[in-house]
């Protein structure tokens, strides 16, 4: 029997923010009722934000309410303070994802808050979820690597996976920001991760900024990472390097893992043609490989003159 | 002491061949030139290959003769039959490399020999340079798949392997010719040559057309591979996949290993450099992702408004 890996789709919150324009909401509904049929472990839906900070998702309660929720796939919201909390779990979501930064810099410039801080409004909106049936995960920015200090102690990712774990965060996400990771730094972060707290679960969340996003998955992998975020077609970025690629892209993971032989859960061929309508809905092209390149599996006929001599 | 590991170029044959016009000589003498600086282990320089198949390298000797020879890097070049062979001799090269296929039909639809042909001749051409101080590589085309015919048996790989050895053979490169390998295909196979043949000097050499070249590079590598292929810029491509990426990019493939902590022999800042003027000189965009987003620690400076407040 083949290993199970989970792919958890982030295009809808993380790539559509960052679109220069709005995709409309009838639009991101339809995308997401077809991501769901196409066996995602996890789709994060939308962000529960102020409609100011990202008006691209100025519609989550809207999107929130108007997908087909298929059982079986978990719906994640990201969820930035205790009043977007309330408003997420109105919807009735399955999960609320919460974000902090592994580095003050980051975590200053990005929430306005430090790490410590982040935590202790954590504390707050956990509380705030009690008695609802709601799961926790949290995401855990710059875990690899900080674009304003650099590199980020790995005791100090070690500390803050302890307290999150502590104040009762069911799931963490390393994420790997603004692509600094690479393969060595996360087979050891990430099998020490699961070495400490082999009950817990991790997922990490890799960007291919600078093309090491798949060799990363690969060293999640190999050190027993079985949960990964993904974006359909690469969608997503960096504001920190224009032009750079973004997230991985779903469908370049999924069929990696399934050319490896492990179990995606996800059916590839109908993920492409998912993934093919999005150049059109955002409006430009998307880096994603395999929607250029075809699958590996994919057969040229012969040139004509071998035809003809035949 | 960390893992070295050896870094081979092929953009001025790889690359340059298939681009849509010729590259000056005095301009690729220039970047040879710029390229033997940087600490890379070999560069195959060009091909001898006929003129009329390959009028982008025509000027091979001149390129071959122009170029300042800087001892420690091997100045490899293409050879496809025994008039190449003869050419390249006369220009001193230190190895030469041929190049047959896996793969019946690739093998006559690219080079019009099967690999019993191409076996064939390389015996004649092994012959011919009998007497000579000159390396001998074999470059094994569709190793990881055949664009035709798909998957290729690995005892038929491994028996070819074992027929190049026998013939007469130095080297030999494992070749992802149209980007079909994936990450467990690669250790597997690359770990059972090492293992039958440990002394033999083995060489990856992947694409990035499915966005798994690097992740194919870091499962060589856990497998014990230690000599790569890679082109500046990303330059080259598979024209069974227009659009799609070439071959894997030295810059990135030399920043994903520094950061990994081996040794690449290559002065990174050295090789951005020089890849920096390959935009100009092939006239189009690179896919190289460090040229685009900088290396992995590369720091901003924080927002305005925090240095405001500070």
């Amino acid at each position: 029997m083949s290993k199970r890996v989970y792919i958890q789709e982030v295009a809808t919150r993380d790539g559509f923010q960052i679109e220069s324009r709005f995709i409309p909401t009838a639009d991101k509904i339809a995308l997401i009722d077809q991501l769901s049929a196409t066996g995602l472990a996890k789709i994060e839906v939308t962000s529960f934000t102020s409609p100011k900070a990202i008006p691209n998702l100025r519609d989550a309660e809207e999107v929130m309410r108007g997908i087909r929720r298929v059982p079986g796939v978990v719906y994640t919201v990201l969820v930035p303070n205790e009043k977007g909390c309330e408003r997420a779990l109105a919807c009735g979501v399955d999960e609320i994802n919460l974000v902090m930064s592994a580095s003050d810099t980051h975590g200053l410039a990005n929430l306005r808050m430090t790490p410590e801080q982040s935590l202790a409004q954590f504390r707050a909106i956990i509380e705030a979820t009690r008695g609802a049936d709601v799961a926790i995960n949290a995401s855990l920015s710059t875990t690899f690597g900080c674009p304003f200090e650099g590199a980020v102690p790995e005791a100090r990712v070690l500390a803050l996976i302890q307290e999150l774990l502590e104040i009762g965060v069911h799931g963490i996400t390393l994420c790997d920001t603004t692509g600094m990771a690479d393969p060595a730094q996360v087979e050891r972060l990430c099998g020490e991760a699961l070495r400490r707290w082999p009950e817990a679960v991790f997922t990490a969340h890799f960007h291919n900024t600078r093309g090491m996003g798949l060799a990363n998955a690969l060293a999640a992998l190999n050190a027993g990472i079985d949960r990964f975020d993904a974006s359909l077609g690469g969608l997503g970025g960096c504001p920190y390097a224009p032009g750079a690629s973004g997230n991985i892209c779903t469908e370049d993971l999924v069929h990696m893992f399934a050319r490896m032989g492990l179990d995606t859960g996800v059916d590839l061929d109908h993920l492409l043609a998912v993934a093919g309508a999005l150049p059109d809905l955002v409006g430009h092209e998307v880096p994603g490989a395999i929607l250029r390149a075809g699958k590996a599996d994919r057969r040229y006929p012969k040139p004509q003159w071998m035809s003809a001599q035949a």
